[in-house]
């Protein structure tokens, strides 16, 4: 069972409401060393076989074509998720 | 000016539909490889200077006192996005 992880971020020059919302609490909440914060989506898509080239090529199709919004979004990282992290879950 | 990366997940317990409607809509959109899929928040939070432990140990706290809430999400990963797309956003 291979696990591959597909993350999404607002566009850059995409107004990020709720990144703003974010940053803006972190210091009263005794965050000072963060000068923004952008919020996106992470996606986990698990196959039933070990993570190939061609699984990480079509979770990068899948996480531009169905994931995220090509007009506001990018996808801007694909990997697989070997850490321990998948083990203990 | 650095970036940190915080990942926040619902917890495996938890049910996830909007993992649940994409997983449903791969196979029919060609993406037959994914047996399931599930939806968290990726953050990215800068930082003037660079990345200390103690940015990446508040960056953690954050993710698990702001950014996530303890009962129904995990902070999966907290980690510095060095990769090249940070150098060309």
């Amino acid at each position: 069972m291979g696990r591959v992880v597909v993350d999404v971020m607002p566009k850059p020059e995409i107004l990020d409401p709720q990144g703003k919302a974010v940053a803006g609490a972190l210091p009263r909440l005794g965050f000072a060393q963060f000068s923004s914060v952008r919020q996106g989506k992470r996606f986990e898509l698990e196959v039933d076989g070990p993570v190939t080239d061609e699984v990480l090529a079509a979770a990068r199709a899948a996480g531009e074509q169905v994931l995220s919004n090509p007009v506001i979004e990018d996808v801007v990282a694909v990997y697989e998720d070997t850490d321990a992290e998948v083990a203990a879950r």
